[in-house]
């Protein structure tokens, strides 16, 4: 007899495994197929996110950044070494071992929410009074039914072209997560979030790093005030080459590396590197799903059609995360799976795409949430705008971090902050703030009015709110 | 002819230069009466927090912090150096630059917004239809008139009677932030805010550190199960020798440190120290003030009595910051200088003691805001608590932070949030967000709706509120 579920989730990243988890919670019998391996070919949860996506990234982060604040900051504290070495092989040890950690956390949450867990591609088989979900890994298949299915294939690293990515020489996420040593020459395809952190990891441990980059304009996303701080610090002070508004051309393998030849605006360029990142977006998992033996809507952009409230085309069918539309953004997939979840239990959860925080983990660190002065603009919304430096904070002094601002963004009439951008350092926790300022519809003057702890970053915020009204006090 | 302002503000700490450029701002001629000197005996804004409390603190704990992760975490990360040595002198100058450049900071923004400072010692000298200042400084003294008149004279540390601080061997905040090299042996008296982080500073550095405190309860003011985790790590995990329910004994100089005689619970013990810090708390500097003069009234304790609006007994005579009731801490100074200006205006600033935070600076740090469970039983209120640890969250284990935890208290019956807990790494900036869930009257369930980014400490924040509701999603 066949397997019978009240939720099947198809995807265990961040998105499906909290859908899974919520789901085991409110009492219904659950499943999330998964079919993700790691390089010694054990399945394992947490999908891109903890394997190969924000969780190995923050650390190899943190363990770089250790490493340049070792060589260019800590002598000014009176700190001095001899011989400082990185010994890479350990740096992904350590990587390896959280990653082994929290996946192995999600394996114990199955277990302890009563979720199975089936190994192996998950799409859909048939539909009639249930779903049929197919489960297929090494050669065999199973069929399982379904009241309810959750989609979260989450999505893959976009590739170019011709231009075939090995993960040894040509890397997407999955390669440049995992060098073994620090390449001396690295191109990077892309200037969004993905290339920008890598490109700062092996940058900060000695890599000579090359990033080329289509759009004429650099972190077109961000807001403008904070693209243009952070190309000042990421270009002009920490040494990163990035070249905008490229072509690129012929890739050539060498026996020691890769050829990139390009064009900007200003010719045509040649960049020889030992390794290359392609990091130029990433594309939702929505191919080997079976859409069509059930008729499940895609769109063009290959992302599966949902309303405000995740629904698919199909009833009792969902989809969360990377493969529907808004940010690819873990947390907001895994505020989905818990909004489907409880739609799914009769509840009215929701998610506001217009609250999910963006991050970048470069050093200093972007984060902002709500709009930028472009799209103000382009909406047609007057607006005002306060903006507060970390360089006259006394904890960002303490703590050598001085680069950045946060920036607000407020209606003119009404004084409701509509964007918070900031650029600096621990931008990933202070975001949180700005967050619940605009879930609560707060204006700019209650944030010059809540009370900030001294000495701390978030004296910024506060700062940036009273600039808002001319009236900052520290300017 | 006398000077005459429509404001002088005595005292240019935290509260009084922010109540005096609040003034300024607001039109209101200004002068702003400092006495204080560094040690090469010049004048300097910024009163104690700047000169000789949070700021210069926080520098020495990065540095520390820095020493002491290289040490024992660095490693780890596959860093190694060899011979890491830290340059004390060199420590104390990045130190004294900060102070010296936020101190000069405080004097632009007086030139700026034409304050004058009057230099010397302030106090009343007498009033009818104005109040009138004596200013004195080298013997001789100036009289100003006012129409209104702060009181900012903040606090000095307590010291013990018949131990007196010479700051050298025996030291209150000003020498413990000083010492020329790392002592042997550090003893601390008392084990508030300001002893466990100048204790937690010399111990990162190599001091074995003995704290003697008289209560017999750790850290009485904040929530107990934080103050149980700090124990764990200071004293278990740290290494940080910590006494509770220490009556001092005989304190006798040597020729080389300092013995302390004391008794615990368990008898009688002896302490040799090289240097001694005095943190026994502060006490309001109201003294030689004038009181009597103009019939300024002062409670039992020593604070200016004041007021919500931080009126005194006197019309047109306000004071803020520690001079008054509530707690020591700059911010709530700051607040109430802006409030205060704000008033002498004809508006209506005010400031909500309730949702002021507290912040210590330790690693982890420790911060809260609201009500602890002890006050919430006190009370009677019936109240939810949710905990979450940082142990399991992706962005605390790449940082290699994974102590602490983040409670929150709600109401039972409403889910209003009543305190927010935090022992953990950037609790200080964490607890933004606590701050303003508080001042909007958020549910604990408001918290748990709302996105936090991934991965990210704060969405520990977002756990807690989720198990305060018993689903959590990740234990």
């Amino acid at each position: 007899m066949r397997k019978s579920f009240e939720v099947v989730v198809i995807g265990a990243g961040p998105a499906g495994y909290i859908a899974a988890i919520r789901c085991a919670q409110l009492g219904f019998s659950t499943a999330v197929v998964e079919e993700w391996k790691n390089d010694r070919g054990e399945g394992k949860l947490g999908g891109t996110c903890l394997n190969v996506g924000c969780i190995p990234s923050k650390a190899l982060l943190e363990s770089s950044e250790n490493y340049e604040r070792l060589a260019h900051k800590f002598g000014n504290h009176g700190i001095s070494v001899t011989g400082a070495k990185i010994d890479v092989a350990k740096m992904q040890a350590r990587k390896d071992k959280i990653v082994s950690e929290l996946t192995g956390g999600i394996e114990f949450l199955f277990r302890k929410n009563k979720i199975t867990w089936l190994k192996g591609h998950g799409k859909f088989a048939g539909s009639g009074e249930k779903y049929l979900v197919e489960v297929a890994a090494g050669g065999s298949a199973e069929i399982v039914e379904a009241n309810h299915v959750v989609i979260a294939t989450g999505s893959t690293a976009r590739h170019l072209p011709g231009l075939a990515v090995d993960n040894d020489t040509v890397c997407d996420n999955i390669g440049a997560l995992a060098f073994n040593a620090v390449p001396d020459k690295l191109g990077v395809i892309g200037a969004g979030v993905i290339g920008l952190e890598l490109g700062s990891v092996w940058r900060r441990l000695g890599a000579k790093v090359t990033v080329l980059e289509a759009l004429p304009e650099f972190l077109a996303a961000a807001d403008e005030a904070v693209a243009k701080e952070a190309w000042k610090v990421f270009v002009k002070e920490q040494g990163l080459q990035i070249d905008l508004g490229v072509k690129i051309g012929k890739v050539s393998r060498g026996k020691r590396g890769i050829t990139v030849e390009y064009e900007t605006s200003e010719g045509k360029r040649t960049l020889d590197c030992d390794k290359l990142v392609v990091s130029v977006g990433r594309v939702p998992n929505t191919r080997d799903l079976g859409a069509d033996t059930v008729g499940l809507k895609i769109d063009e952009r290959g992302c599966i059609e949902v309303d405000e409230y995740c629904r698919t085309s199909l009833p009792n069918v969902y989809a969360v995360g990377d493969v529907v539309r808004g940010p690819m953004l873990a947390h907001k997939g895994m505020d989905e799976g818990v909004m489907v979840a409880e739609r799914i239990a009769g509840q009215s959860g929701c998610v506001n795409l217009d609250t999910v925080p963006w991050v970048i983990y470069t050093a200093p660190e972007i984060a902002w949430v709500g709009k930028s002065e472009r799209q103000l603009k382009a909406a047609g919304v007057a607006y005002r705008a306060g903006q507060a430096p970390f360089s006259r904070n006394g904890r960002a002094m303490g703590q050598d971090e001085t680069a950045g601002f946060v920036k607000i963004l407020a209606e003119a009439k009404t004084d409701r902050v509509l964007g918070v951008h900031i650029i600096g350092s621990h931008a990933s926790e202070m975001i949180a703030e700005a967050v619940m300022a605009l879930e609560f519809s707060a204006s700019a003057e209650d944030i010059a009015r809540i009370c900030h702890a001294h000495p701390s970053l978030s004296e910024v915020m506060h700062e940036a709110a009273l600039a808002l009204d001319k009236r900052a006090l520290h300017s």
